[in-house]
């Protein structure tokens, strides 16, 4: 991991921000346990900076193909209804992306996860939930072996 | 504009989903008309997509090229604290970014835009929209010419 830019009480800077799946030397891919939206991987870039635009070009191209790699993992490995993907940091403004897979039957859709809750039987949401619990298995050795071909390294 | 995949009923098929700003044969950006968020830009793929998955790399490359150059002219002309990119498309699975710029004291900070309002005088919230609005013939111009350098053409 590259030692640059820390902000101290930063919890991305504190701290990895998940469970790490894979990383190289400017960011990481970790798996986020959100009970609700368990097939939820961050892209998260070590150095504190808070805006894509404070990237290079060449940073912004490596961000964005670990993104959408993370997409495509999603994809296969869960089928998703939909894919969102989002680099807000009003809370944390430190350089993030979610990747998030979607379900029309999960529990807030067609909202957004940051939305107050679908007016919905819970049950619902939370069936679907379990049953993508059943394939975190598989998403992380998928995720890493994907990763491994854009150069990132295993965590183990 | 390329006529290629279009779906009966989805209003970004069926419309420009804003004011039109440029485009080209691929994509158009467009202004958002959001009386709290008046400092939000969309690029909209023409054609009837859901997931960036779907479009080759060098369509992806051109997309994130364009997000990122309309992020630019939001921090170059509006000076935000924040900016929000974001491709949700639960609603209307149909390509498209938004852009947003975002202050300390908007309706909803640090909440995202689709979150229930913060929870502070309304007031607030519309004073820095009406300063921001005030902004929109320049940030109007200066995105035309910025992506006039993308090879996008302006709509007058």
């Amino acid at each position: 991991v590259r030692t640059g830019v820390r902000r101290p009480g930063c919890p991305l800077c504190e701290g990895f921000g998940g469970e790490l799946i894979a990383r190289d030397d400017r960011l990481r891919v970790v798996l986020i346990d959100e009970p609700l939206h368990p097939g939820f991987l961050r892209v998260i870039w070590h150095d504190h900076v808070a805006e894509m635009g404070e990237l290079s070009r060449a940073e912004r191209d490596h961000v964005m193909a670990v993104v959408f790699e993370t997409e495509a993992v999603l994809r296969t490995v869960l089928s998703p209804d939909k894919i969102n993907l989002a680099s807000l940091g009003n809370a944390v403004p430190h350089l993030h992306w979610h990747v998030i897979a979607r379900w029309h039957d999960d529990a807030q859709f067609p909202a957004s996860v940051w939305s107050v809750a679908a007016d919905r039987d819970p049950q619902v949401g939370l069936a679907r939930s379990r049953a993508v619990r059943e394939r975190l298995s598989e998403l992380r050795a998928y995720c890493r072996s994907r990763l491994l071909g854009l150069g990132l390294s295993e965590f183990r």
